[in-house]
């Protein structure tokens, strides 16, 4: 029976107990950092409007400091019997301070007080998403300049269409990071307000001053409107979901790109043996399994914002206790996105690349269109010159040309990746990623 | 580092070794129970065609029905270092019985191999749906009769409307599961029938007897072709989903009524204190948890046929290591959907009804419709009784008569709860869970 | 301004007209037909219950025929400023016959008689799509028995791997629909109940006989709860569409296949020339267009199921003007489907095979596991066996016999496409056209 | 039969002509105007890198003025026979200018001519959807300042909980707003990047001048990378559907509120009669459909994302032709999308709020909060308050003072519309909107 803040004489039935607790003992050790840090500022805030005395706030700090560092551990629990996160630390300090401990509860809600931990830890996550993303950026951008005159059959229709190379299918992969990570920062700017002082959604006639708490934990301003506040539960998690899906699409892609790729009726590129997985049955097999793997956990990852709607949509305004499960697919989301990103990264470093492709004939066909512009340039009608390459193709007149000069911007021959770094660059400053470190460092510091 | 049914001489790179094992040790324990009931039936087969001996075959079944009977205890584990069920039962059997032990896999692949263990962990656990949800079905029932004379207001667009009663009210949640087992039936067919003998997709070139083991493991069928056998990975699941989210519907929309129906605004339920729940700064609230919480775990099911979809769809035909990642949603979503089963139960049972709702003046206006029928049966064209009604209503001289004698099938006054129950009987007799029980209980005891 | 069957004396606003208006005066152009027959049978029931002379009834019935045989010539159309097809069908009614017209909405609400009609709509586009299904099916079963000898590299995560067949591979997508078929059926159980007589989903105070409408409309059985037969909404359409994307998800997969074995790196199959399309810049491309249009509109019908329940969870039970716009996805769903099925079976049957394809020598670790076996059969573990033709084939020694000899149920050489057709044919005949083209019949022609 | 840029010597079967153009006709409408801008573009870049003459250029660019006209005036259509928007404008030029009309296809594929008027289309819609949130924004501020003294109880769980506001509830969904088109932003500038010269998706041969024409089409930047601007295709709606799908869950979170509050049982806003629809059958019925059939659309554009996704996902890198459905779900949404932001604007405008809700005494636990912050202010620890206050209440002792009194940052009062407007104007400035549309007057108009 786990124990409760709000209990009072009636004790609650233990199938309803079990089931309402649900997974929050384990999901809430995600926020346990995070909802140390909340009160720290909460409370220095309280002393400010004369809630709490100077000697207190000070034993209370110097307690939570305690706690924080146990969580950074990683050895804070949850004890049998304790309801969520909450609870535990209320009961950690109350065991070392007595009735004191239960002050940092005054003029929060819980509702506001997970609100905030979910923001502080989601902004958090954020940040190592968009590090591991900006690792990966570079790998693409040098192998995308390392192999830039490899050449590459391009497919449309997955039908051989025009040559393409290994630095473009490198550097495609670099750039589509660079407009993830812009909606990775819309969200974690819609996530990077304080919506601490709402309480249970509606505020609370003490005269707390939420400007400062919004300056102590970072954040670059305030959910002002108590009412909005609460009904961004569900809409950040949301949010930041349609964000990671983004950055998941883009893995899932190349990780398709790469099983294709490896397939012997491909044989673009290859993985060192020690990074294939081999079958239980077929002796020969050396399976690019890190890429299916990477593909069907990204593809998971973009029912994401889909499972949080369909948990989140149709409810009126107001707290709803439907909130909670959006913790169990929101909250383990982020280390199976960076599993997938660390992965990928370490593959892409290693992967091997055929430098000999296009010397297969079945390949020659890539160059019609150079030959269809050789004769628009040397004065045809576009649409003449296509018609008469298309019959000598047809009458098995065609010889092509094997050599490509593309120089316009993003080509072949100008893959244009200063530009794209520095764009990525551009949008990685944007995030406010040192104010929220620095008030982090100062509030557990001191 | 797992050890592997399939190295050779290359050791797989560490970080590559986790990610791809992934979450299996710890969902294969769902399946470890199948795993050996689908070994004991191979082995049999694999007697019958004179890859193993009269003696090995007593030897290794008498060795699988001690593991079962461990796994039956909840006591199977997978070893450190051990990368998955099939793994794990190999090991113990070649640890008691030396090569003896690795023969069990002739003319089987890890594929046909999960495919049988998912068909036989499913088709286990819809029969336990199929159980809670008749549970639900009699309580919903019992109800219903109980209060067949207790009117409600029933509403169209959340305006009043017309009379109900809570007759009507349980009755048709009850109703509606019997359409929910009609689509798992179907889901459940297309579950029991036998991919083992498939092998990797592509079937073996040893003689198997795939009937002999259809017949052993009492599937209604095999599914024949080996390919088809391959490509119901990711389609099984997909299909009983689609039948999970069909209960986990009717259990929302019962949740969503449930919680209006218990607000301050309604007031027409009222679960007993013991099963709501209290909030951290309101010393007021009793709060309906247990049914905001089966709503938010019936929409997250809802989702689930999605997520599978996303996973598998787009993918050729063939074994694709993506379909592993499939296991992570589908296998714990059987027991989520269980347990708001059984707190649905639990809840319908304890509920309290209001029986003096209509007393209030503001539901006078449900017996609108009665009025104009009294004056249709009385000779006057609908449109005109429709539009005199009306007028009295706006000039405020419309008053009601509150009797309501509604007699038609499925009416308050004949509930026809009668024909319901035999249509349950009925579609839950359709399973053939009995012939399914029988064949493991052989298989078991020998 | 579209008339009302409801206004009194304010007129709605213009705007909000049209808004609510929406797509319904195009969409219900499908209903037409179904609304007319729905009639017939209500007021065939009312004259029985004294609610219509004999003399109505039958001046009522032929106009009513009138008015079917206009719609099942596909010319009926709503007119402007019409609200609906129940209004238009009025209307056209009390122009011939004056008042007379107006009474066959007596014991009806426009709630009950939607969903009859949305139910006779799609219980007959079910017959439809079974019926091309099935045409579907039996272009691959002989495509399957034609093409059994012509062998086809099999494929585990997109590797070579085993051989197999254009046997199996017709085979199984026909075995495939088999399945499909089995959950349209549960749908079709769950959508051939008869909803009439529920009226705004309260019930009625007139004496209805609804067994009477339900065997004059071929019913199998009654939604007898009217609470319930109002929940219907949204969850047949939501059912129904599980089993299209069910058999969507077969095209979906068939079409991916196809799309791949026909690009240059496969050359498996081929369509002829007039079944491709060219590019407007490369004079090569002959491209399977109709197979990529093909998997995006089964993908997108793949979605409609999350679409209808996005639109119509978390809503309590009682009707919500929100369940019109589930009709834009659902009613154009079926065209689009059958499109996709008339089209396919057109491809599938026009395709042609490469029967050469195990020539190139890239193929010949195909039959590693056949060596394996072979070795089995002479006496050796498999584990052993597995692991001495592995390292051959690292060594450069392995030699590859091409003949296959598989010879067990539902492989290359025994591909039971008779007890599967035996299969389809079983559940085709479980579903009950027959009773409700008779009904449907019976009520146009009297 | 559909005339086409690609046709040679083979006429394409008809029903795989009719099923492959499919609604292309219909939808490229959307992009008339769009594909003559982008063409006048891109011909003036030719003329640069001397693929036409300057009097070529002007001939063509005078043509194309007259063709934008007439879409712009809403008359262009797409004649019988033609595939697609971009074949009828080269159809146009050719009738007017002959052979020099085919000249506007150099160095172009239709890929990126698609993915060009696809972007045009969109940021322009981008454009229409700011500026109507925008106005529904200046509503909902104005309804939250006039009604900041009207209490409105606040719920949690449903349950009465505490005191809120008609200031709190219109300027929560205000602020709300502001954080959708916060995401939106991002997702213009997703879309704000020239795809054009990446061709078929591999770029060209020809010196193609890409930055020229990004200036002209006034883009933030470019797509660098052709490989990338292809995959930008399916991405670029799947962000902006995303982005749309957070403005129709704030919508449809409105309507949500809206449809309940304007319930008999809550009684707290009111729309005037002419906004409000009746029932066929229950002549007492005023139905806000307008609310319902907001929240289903918007409940629809929520699942936009998903079904995007479903179409485009596991797909490798290249055009494929599934890619042309997304248009059948993408091009339409946008009206939907505006529909409802003008409806939700007229309706919040002219809704009636109750001034007198807090008068019932159902709603007096209300105030439990503010009394236990009154003993907290008065020295007691929360926790002892909050089970005193929740012994009165048990005991029928409590008696509540109805005064409010908050004042921290967006509380009840201190709603801080002030500085949500701020943001609003920050984020509205943040759009590039000008630059694009001084570029696009100025090649429309020379």
């Amino acid at each position: 029976m786990a124990q409760k803040l709000w209990e009072k004489n009636v004790q609650v039935d233990h199938e309803v107990d079990i089931f309402t607790v649900g997974k929050d003992r384990e999901l809430d050790l995600y926020l346990a950092k995070y909802d140390v840090l909340g009160s720290m500022a909460h409370i220095t805030m309280l002393e400010s409007i004369g809630l709490l005395t100077k000697e207190e706030l000070n034993v209370l700090l110097a307690e939570l400091r305690n706690i924080y560092a146990v969580a950074d551990r990683g050895e804070f629990i949850i004890e049998e019997g304790i309801e969520d996160v909450h609870s535990q630390v209320e009961l950690m300090l109350t065991r070392r301070l007595g009735d004191m401990g239960k002050k940092i509860h005054s003029g929060r809600s819980r509702n506001d007080q997970v609100l905030l931990d979910l923001k502080l830890f989601t902004r958090s996550q954020i940040q190592e998403l968009v590090e591991l993303v900006s690792g990966l950026f570079d790998v693409l951008i040098s192998q995308s300049n390392r192999y830039k005159d490899v050449l590459l059959p391009g497919y449309t229709h997955l039908q051989v269409a025009m040559p393409s190379s290994f630095g473009l299918w490198f550097g495609a992969y670099a750039e589509s990071l660079v407009d993830d990570l812009q909606l990775m920062q819309a969200a974690y700017r819609i996530c990077n307000r304080n919506p601490l002082g709402s309480a249970a959604g509606y505020g609370s006639s003490f005269p707390l001053n939420r400007q400062m708490t919004t300056d102590l934990l970072g954040f670059d301003s305030l959910d002002y409107n108590v009412v909005y506040a609460q009904m961004g539960r569900g809409k950040m998690e949301r949010t930041v979901a349609f964000a990671m899906a983004g950055i998941a699409a883009t893995l899932s892609k190349l990780a398709f790109d790469a099983c294709m790729f490896n397939s012997q009726n491909f044989g673009f590129i290859k993985l060192p043996d020690q990074f294939t997985t081999g079958s239980s049955i077929m002796p020969h097999k050396k399976n690019p399994d890190v890429f299916e793997l990477t593909r069907a956990k990204c593809n998971k990852l973009q029912g994401l914002p889909q499972q949080i709607i369909l948990i989140s949509n149709n409810l009126p305004s107001g707290y709803f206790r439907d909130l909670q499960i959006i913790k169990e697919v929101f909250l383990p989301a982020f280390d199976e996105l960076k599993d997938c990103l660390r992965m990928v990264t370490h593959m892409m470093r290693e992967v091997k690349v055929n430098e000999h492709i296009l010397d297969d004939d079945k390949y020659s066909l890539l160059f019609s269109v150079e030959e269809v512009n050789r004769r628009v340039l040397a004065g045809m009608p576009f649409r003449d010159a296509y018609k008469q390459v298309g019959l000598d193709i047809e009458a098995g007149k065609f010889v092509p040309s094997k050599s490509v000069n593309h120089t316009h911007e993003g080509s072949i021959g100008n893959l244009c990746n200063e530009p794209i770094a520095t764009m990525m660059r551009s949008v990685i400053d944007s995030f406010s990623f040192e104010r929220m470190n620095e008030a982090e460092k100062k509030l557990i510091h001191g």
